[in-house]
């Protein structure tokens, strides 16, 4: 990014954001110059550009000024969880079932779906590169095989972790079916039933349905809804549960959207490492980025094997070929076991299929029209719900993935929003989903992985209704 | 079959089993005749049958004897196991995982192996099949048909069921990755850890490692090799440890190659309808059968919905596909649930590639084929054995399936041949991985999946000396 690029994208943040409103002035190029040390050209430049976005308006002799009719950015929400700190066995199967399956058909608006929209996906590629796999499959690969996974896919994961800055090498890979399975099976390789888990406040629930499933009790840690996991919180934690895991998502979180910068991220490892817990580092949005690199993952700073490192290609590359894998450092060993007698293999024909695919390279290209349709959608989900929701309504600003995390106004009953939704045949994921203790009562999870279209815009401006009732 | 040919195949039966040794005399015609209630002609047409094939010679004005240089089988395992019917925690992990770590490369003859030669599947037709169905995959699927799993596949499975005598709805059927996923779900969905499970004894020792993964005991109830578990003792023990589920092989289990008769099945369901208790049916090799019906499923006989039914298509059509199922009666919405926390889906082209190919129809040829190829290596595994292992050997004498069961001499020490014959590069699946208990010390079970080539033929001899020098 250029030097005029870099101060127009500071303004127009100012400008969104709302610090600089529609009318106020703005500095003039003589100060702009002299505090920001470049050259007044450059600050012309800039001014140009913002002026040709629209942003700003020159006044003869007089200077610029913000446009009229500039559109703000919602306020993104700020105050970090502050968790009772207490460990607690989950409970939260019928909760989540219960909103899981009114979601579920094709007559629903997606609002509250994990999943994006299936047609941002390569599914006649990835098919073509199935069927010649699947033709050329070697019959013994079906007895040899088995737990770890394909060596030709475990290969091409091992490729993307050098590029996203980790040494992985292919045979400290178990390849599994999905992420959900890879992170069920880190689980079940450290704790046994009765121990201790910590989680983000909030967290996904199928993190939460997991640990319900396995009998453990979830210790919920302070999060920022910017920063992530709050490290001294949960250094407190450790010390005080002894939890025999450190289940985090370090990059665009779900629900949150936030990311750990990587100094935090290196904290984190040193800080399991110190202790001796297992980080089980769920990453699998981390190559939904819309910047221009990739988050890395905390995996890059595992010295010593400590983190457990889940993602899959259901998320960025093949939805519903249920391939994903994880990098369990010390762990691998009992990992492979619980993947052996749980369910012995992931599907070979897709496997093979997916590691054809990424060695033809041309998954390169559908990443990067993938983000930036989400990133788009981003902004256009964004404005639709400053536009419809209550005056006070905050929304995360996630620089990668598909997830807003709204906060509505306090007499929001997300739950209570929730049901009135399906009413009308549109899905949210109310707050108290994403916590052992039914906290975020007041905040709802908005997937934008659907393309606004006038259905889904309608959808957005009968919910927004619906939260301006509720909050009177 | 005819009347000759059934007279000859018992007379058969007589003279392999050695009822009839070399030299005995057969029965006169007229006598045959008289107490078979059959025409003199059909016992002439049966001794000639049998004269043809080598087993009987006639002598003139004497009658008919048995041929010298007959072989005979040898016997069959007949004592019933006795647990000791006591609960206890599970701990095989190690010793299953060392063995079946030893025995996975492909130098070592798999007489210990799982899994019959990948050789004997259709690989290129069902690669055809994928190829079509993952080139028209509806990327909407990979968003509606998660946790159950492709409609069109449950009406496949649905249909097979039909045929084999039970009314299984697609509805009722959920998909999963194989089906030690299948039985591994049924059990989550029933049990806490901490509860107890009645095992038969011995019994496959996945069933072990799900039981000790998921913390629960186990209780070993009294089995015959040749018709399956004892149902008194299971009523015993079923009152004395009130156990959640009952974990059962119906058909061809594995590892004693039995199966239970038509109206004992119906018995068991009974007995488990009665006490409420939840009857897991592992009935992976039904459809193995060398006779001319499969053995029908227990599942055929739940009007209650007590049997939780599981099964895959990775032993008899699609290896590595981890294409499974179960019909868990009604534990419908338990099983869906901990499926969608577990794994969320099955992978879908190759769900989609299965239904294809048994739309298709060409599976039963398959299904043919593979039953003739595997009775014909039973016969010839079991000569070998008989010529090759001590003289007090018993073999099993399986109707279905690819697995016999030998019972060694007393002194034999199974763990340690498992171990002298991996210095010779044999596996072999030693008794106390079937058993919570380390029993059936000197019994082996060993894999006729394969073609019995010079190579496998070489390793039962070597085999039989090793044995045969620790008989002594």
């Amino acid at each position: 990014m250029k030097r005029y690029e870099a101060l127009a994208a500071d303004v127009a943040a100012s400008i969104q954001s709302g610090t600089l409103k529609p009318g106020d002035k703005l500095p003039s190029v003589r100060q702009a110059s002299s505090s920001r040390h470049v050259s007044p050209a450059t600050v012309f430049q800039a001014y140009y550009l913002l002026e040709a976005k629209g942003l700003i308006r020159a006044k003869a002799r007089s200077g610029y000024y913000v446009a009229q009719g500039v559109k703000t950015l919602p306020p993104e929400p700020e105050t970090a969880s502050r968790p009772d700190g207490e460990a607690r066995p989950v409970e939260v199967s019928e909760l989540v079932l219960g909103i899981l399956e009114s979601a579920m058909s094709r007559d629903v608006v997606p609002l509250g779906s994990a999943f994006p929209s299936p047609l941002l996906f390569p599914f006649a590629r990835l098919g073509r590169a199935t069927a010649v796999a699947a033709a050329k499959l070697d019959p013994w690969m079906t007895v040899e095989d088995l737990a770890p996974g394909s060596p030709a896919l475990r290969q091409q994961i091992a490729l993307r972790y050098l590029v996203d800055g980790a040494q992985v090498a292919p045979d400290h890979i178990v390849v599994t079916n999905g992420a959900m399975e890879a992170l069920n099976l880190c689980l079940s390789a450290v704790c046994k039933p009765g121990d201790t888990v910590l989680v983000e406040a909030p967290c996904f629930y199928a993190c939460l349905q997991a640990l319900e499933r396995l009998g453990l009790h979830a210790v919920e840690v302070a999060t920022d809804p910017r920063e992530g996991i709050d490290l001294d919180a949960l250094e407190t934690a450790i010390t005080r549960h002894e939890p025999k895991a450190c289940w985090v998502m370090t990059n665009f979180q779900n629900p949150l959207g936030c990311s750990m910068g990587a100094e935090k991220k290196k904290a984190l490892v040193e800080l399991v490492t110190r202790h001796r817990v297992p980080l089980i580092e769920d990453d699998v949005y981390g190559e939904l980025y819309y910047g221009h690199r990739r988050p890395v993952p905390t995996k890059s700073f595992d010295t010593e094997g400590w983190v457990m490192h889940c993602s899959s290609f259901s998320k960025t590359l093949a939805p519903g070929y249920r391939v994903g894998w994880t990098s369990p450092g010390r762990f691998l060993r009992e990992v492979t076991y619980q993947k052996l007698t749980t369910s012995l293999s992931t599907s070979i024909p897709a496997q093979l299929g997916l590691a054809r695919y990424l060695e033809r390279g041309s998954h390169e290209r559908h990443f990067r029209e993938l983000r930036l349709a989400l990133a788009k959608n981003r902004d256009l989900y964004t404005e639709a719900i400053r536009q419809y929701f209550p005056g006070d309504t905050r929304v995360s600003r996630p620089a990668g993935g598909y997830f807003l995390w709204v906060e509505l106004p306090r007499k929001v009953d997300a739950l209570l929003l929730h049901r009135m939704a399906m009413t009308e045949n549109m899905s949210i994921a109310p707050g108290p989903m994403f916590s052992a203790s039914r906290d975020f009562t007041r905040c709802v999870r908005i997937n934008h992985g659907h393309p606004l279209t006038t259905r889904v815009e309608s959808a957005l401006g009968k919910l927004g209704k619906l939260a301006r009732k509720l909050a009177r």
